[in-house]
């Protein structure tokens, strides 16, 4: 398994793992209606996109940037991705390392995920062994689609010396 | 005073108002090399914007919307700016009471500000006067012209029957 930058000639195995994870309502907030244009400029926007793969297939991707402009440019965000066929295999864990490590390059202050869904326990878990702590919890700030409202965690990593 | 839905005749009268704001950089993430094209589309995109006016002087703006689409969009945020020459003067405050009354109007579960800067102190009292918690702190996530890195607060507050 290799983690590389993404190209376009990635976007359609990209846009399926992204419809494989919207599809099961409990863990991003976007619904099965957005369409590719808004996909295709979150993934290429303002934040770099990388894609884990395997034997050329794409099993996991995320996204790397600046959570705000200018003066909340100096830390960064991302969002993990993992195809429903690659789940267990370690592959957001080594998404997760492979993007602190480029941050911690790229002189960010500290990383900052806006947007955990509280229930899903195996990513909160995974960023707390990862160093990243609660920082703010959003009560009922995600509509899953099993249990209804549920609470929101933003997490949040020290990098560098501070790190 | 009145408090009524922005037009785009608006506009220039509303981007004296973010310049005013922008270049103490005390407050807002954004720098003066912010576009004219993203203020736009920040300010009449998904979310609705409104103004405070005074014999059709434009004192204050704000805007209301979704937090996050479809799983997060029963959470509203909102964002509001108070010229440089109108500050003291109440107008930030029936513009956060106005922006309550529409978001409970619109049937929203609570509203959240992703991003008080901690040392604007009268923004902070003021919203926790008008019910809001602090129920996040981003350390050092604002680069704040004077003061270097200071913390930033997640504000939230439940609205109809749960406010």
């Amino acid at each position: 398994m290799q983690i590389r930058p993404a190209t376009p000639a990635d976007l359609a195995a990209m846009w399926d793992i992204f419809q494989s994870v919207i599809v099961s309502g409990d863990a991003l907030p976007f619904a099965e209606s957005l369409d590719h244009v808004t996909f295709r400029s979150h993934w290429f926007g303002t934040h770099t996109a990388y894609v884990a793969v395997d034997d050329a297939r794409v099993l996991g991707m995320y996204k790397l940037g600046p959570n705000y402009p200018d003066r909340g440019a100096h830390i960064a965000s991302a969002t993990y991705l993992v195809g429903a066929a690659a789940q267990g295999q370690g592959i957001g864990r080594a998404m997760v390392e492979h993007s602190i490590a480029l941050a911690e390059q790229a002189g960010y202050v500290a990383m900052q995920f806006n947007y955990v869904v509280s229930s899903n326990a195996p990513a909160v878990k995974l960023y707390e062994k990862l160093g990243f702590s609660i920082v703010g919890t959003l009560p009922k700030a995600f509509r899953h689609q099993q249990r209804g409202l549920v609470d929101v965690y933003v997490m949040y990593r020290p990098l560098g010396e501070s790190g």
